[in-house]
């Protein structure tokens, strides 16, 4: 068994923890400045307060103050924060980084490096923080799939796949997460696996739209409504993360299991993403869907205006088509700068 | 502006008609034996009573009486039977098929020559029940992707392909067929495409499943349930898929498109087919499901059943492992076996 210390108590980092202590690792769960109230909430009740749920008390929550004591001896180091934590996860967790023990990473995004004018993912951006020494020897890796961090937590079957460059660690971490509900898969390509991690998030909120919609029009929900709009725009968006994918010197094919289709079906049900599509979708304007949002983290929004950033730099280099991706243009246009909501059909699937 | 003539009026067949009549067609719709009420409703109120909605008065109502009144000058014939109605659409059409007239079905299913012990798609089992001197001449057409028959009928835009063997015959269907709402996209993989049309159902089952399990555990709908454990069956569906179109010589890539993943994803929202998997989920028995789904035709057990006589043949041929496919078989067992839901999670994805 395995000392396994994850940085991070929000709903993904701490649901992540369940199958690990399950399979009897030891498990230190170390919050960050922002998780003050869940790391009390877990020591004096053992309750997570955002997963609203009590967790198994093999657990061991840590305050950040007490990282280096968490993070001491640790066989596996893991990133629970989201986008905006990563930097300072890096930064933190830097001089425990060793060649042997992985990183591995439920955060899910990508960014822009500006000056090369190319998108990163997540483990390539956490290995550039990387002190050199460690850089060279060791490979981040990350785990995507469909995985709503609630069902988790309360042992729902959950596949994913964990992917990163090292094969021969990517095992090791498969078996090492793996146990009778987490079905760890292993996945070669960590491009692919990571376009489709942060994509879906802006895909899902497109699929969203049409529930808005329907709503608009004064339908009500079931089972005719605008569902065959919504699944045409899955079924391009599929399409579009496998685009994105190749335009990065990645697998397109890794889109059509779960780390693409899986994980975009599951984001549907999934909350946020989808509320605040439908909201977009009523024809409210962008401000307002996000003032209702009462302040959600919009992952939808952040991976939008990277990719709105990003895309006139792969066209400028003849590495993407002016007439390319139409659906993620389009939800750009709605999302970022209030467009009304209307599907161009006819430009998608290639024709 | 063309002769459309659609035989068969069930909800699917009639509102295929909505769009051809917006966009200016001559549009007659023949009921089959068994559709002497609706024909008699649309007639009499316009009235359409399984899609429960005013049709267009401008779609022209036939008995099969008068088929031949409908059918003559027709420039396409369309069959919108169900895959029960087939052999009988066939004869009763089949005199009718000329060269230059697209034969195009919306009728999804797959058949086994049990001689051969190899799986036919419609398009291809309709071409052989064709007199011999058009059947080299007529090439039949199908339309496969995500289309809820009472949502393109209340003009919800909806995308699909026809696909077809003929490139130039389905280049003039597609321009036809093709309106403001309904969009219309070529797709040159005839088994693909019905392939997905025909194992969509299964599959779309077999994600309900989950639905009922989280519902046995005393869990209620929401977003947090079983969502994980669906969104895994569904990224394995389409993978399956795309094994079986490989299987049969068709292209796989054709499942991530409409006719796999659109389609799929539509399903699970349409009805009968996600009620009847939920059935199964409670664990009430295949039976049981079975009959309290009062008489609904399940094309989820017809396909299944198809799939358990045929995989043999592929087996003792070498053209399938024993170990493959994992979820239709395990879906076989459960709805045609009364087995327990079990997924067998840890041997998806090619592990
Ligand atoms: N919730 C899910 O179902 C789910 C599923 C799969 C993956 N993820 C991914 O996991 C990540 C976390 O999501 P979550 O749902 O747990 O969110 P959350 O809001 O519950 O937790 C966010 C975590 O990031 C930390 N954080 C946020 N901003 C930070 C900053 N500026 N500096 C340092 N730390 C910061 C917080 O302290 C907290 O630990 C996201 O990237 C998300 O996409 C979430
Ligand atoms: N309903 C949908 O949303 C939808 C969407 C896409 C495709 N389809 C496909 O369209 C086909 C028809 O589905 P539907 O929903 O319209 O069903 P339905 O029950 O409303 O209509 C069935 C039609 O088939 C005819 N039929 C049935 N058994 C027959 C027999 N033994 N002989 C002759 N005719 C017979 C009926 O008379 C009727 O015209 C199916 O193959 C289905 O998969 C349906």
């Amino acid at each position: 068994m395995a000392v396994i210390t994850v940085l991070g108590a929000g709903m993904m980092g701490s649901a992540f923890c369940v199958p690990l202590v399950d399979r009897g690792h030891d498990v230190r769960l170390v919050g960050t400045h922002l998780d003050h109230a869940i790391i009390e909430s877990l020591r004096s009740r053992g309750f997570h307060p955002t997963l609203k749920l009590d967790l198994p008390p093999s657990i061991q929550p840590f305050f950040v103050s007490e990282l280096e004591e968490a993070a001491r001896g640790a066989d596996i180091l893991a990133f629970g924060v989201s986008s905006a934590g990563i930097r300072w996860a890096t930064e933190t967790i830097a001089h425990h980084a060793r060649p042997g023990v992985p990183l591995v990473m439920i955060t899910k995004g990508l960014e822009l490096d500006g000056e090369a004018g190319r998108l990163l993912v997540l483990p390539d951006v956490v290995r550039r923080g990387l002190p050199e020494e460690v850089r060279t020897n060791v490979s981040p890796a990350a785990v995507a799939g469909p995985c709503i961090a609630g069902e988790l937590a309360r042992r729902v079957p959950t596949s994913v796949v964990v992917t990163g460059r090292d094969g021969e660690a990517l095992d090791k971490l498969a078996h090492a997460l793996r146990g009778p509900y987490y079905h760890v898969f292993r996945c070669a390509d960590v491009i692919g696996a990571e376009v489709c991690a942060a994509l879906k998030n802006a895909y899902a909120m497109g699929v969203a739209l049409g529930a808005g919609l329907h709503e608009k029009k004064g339908g009500a929900p079931g089972s005719v409504a605008m569902h065959n709009w919504e699944s045409a725009v899955f079924a391009q968006a599929i399409r579009e993360m496998m685009r994105v994918i190749g335009m990065l010197g990645g697998d397109p094919m890794t889109a059509t299991g779960l780390p693409g289709v899986g994980d975009l079906d599951v984001t549907m049900n999934g909350g946020r993403t989808g509320r605040f599509g439908r909201l977009l979708g009523l024809g409210i304007g962008a401000r307002e869907a996000v003032a209702r949002m009462e302040g959600a983290t919009l992952e939808c929004l952040e991976i939008l205006d990277v990719m709105r950033r990003a895309l006139p730099a792969y066209e400028a280099r003849g590495e993407l088509g002016p007439g390319e991706l139409p659906l993620l243009r389009t939800l750009i246009t709605v999302a970022l700068e209030d467009a009304p909501v209307e599907m161009p059909f006819d430009s998608f699937f290639g024709a």
